[in-house]
């Protein structure tokens, strides 16, 4: 284990029954209450993705927008926000994913990506990978390209890699539960 | 007009008619999409801040974590997300405003700030100050004191500043309209 990973270990806290009974979440707001941590984090994104460096952060709302800006900032392209359904004033892209009971729709502005451009996606926690599958899909309908997805933390248990797997493209977390 | 007001007011783009007939938006995405304005912008916000320098940066979901935790860093003190009602996973404050329809309610949890510390509220956008103000009666909860307000922009028509004038607290923004 190293150090880093060491240290969001110790950072994150176990709710145990939420947000429903038998669920253990863990909750990773104190990582962000931590500004040298979160300094680390970001230092460390930008570091693994340095060999390919991405045109743009694609962050998700919203706890994606947190360590997702700091990391544009690093790596110096722009940040991209995806927000949920309705939320962007102008002419958006759309992608809906499934969620254990309905759907949820995300946008994207059309003239945030241009074609060809390669876009790291950003959110905090991989679960079912079903926000970032829709990130990705996003990224797509601009015609640009995913070059990495990135997160804090995994829940491995939710297979979220699997989702992940038909875009050909790196995936990093630091913590695996 | 600074320079960095004059880079802020290029960068963002009016949007007529949203969210209703007759309103001309004021759309900051692009503002997030320049790297080297983030970091300058962040870099303004701690030094308007540095001869009292808070002991927390308060960010309220979701546009307030954009700049609100990078602002942290350079700080180098503790992030604290306010979220909407549901969210937060532990024992949380709440504090509710009057929307145009309805109410909203916002949260932040109990142990995220002691007695006395002070603490700095960031969001993108001063409006009516009604967000801004029920993150500040969270931060009085807690047996905190507001040590600022900053923004991004003002939309001063919507009189947010009167409506924070309880808080005898210094209120930054770099742009109005």
């Amino acid at each position: 284990m190293t150090e880093l990973e060491l240290r969001i270990r110790e950072a994150i806290i176990d709710v145990p029954d939420f947000p429903i009974k038998g669920v253990i979440y863990k909750d990773i707001t104190p990582i962000f209450q931590k500004p040298e941590l979160c300094k680390a984090i970001v230092d460390a994104m930008a570091a693994s993705f340095s060999s390919f460096k991405p045109d743009a952060v694609l962050g998700m709302e919203s706890r994606g927008f947190l360590l997702g800006m700091p990391l544009a900032i690093v790596l110096d392209v722009p940040f991209i926000m995806v927000r949920k359904k309705g939320k962007l004033p102008r002419s958006s892209y759309e992608s809906s994913y499934a969620l254990e009971y309905g759907t949820a729709t995300i946008e994207m502005h059309k003239d945030a990506l241009r074609t060809g451009q390669r876009v790291l996606i950003h959110d905090d926690v991989l679960a079912t990978g079903g926000t970032a599958a829709a990130g990705a899909d996003l990224v797509k309908q601009a015609g640009a390209e995913i070059a990495g997805f990135s997160f804090i933390s995994e829940l491995s248990f939710l297979k979220g890699r699997d989702r992940l797997a038909s875009f050909s493209a790196p995936i990093s977390t630091f913590v695996s539960y």
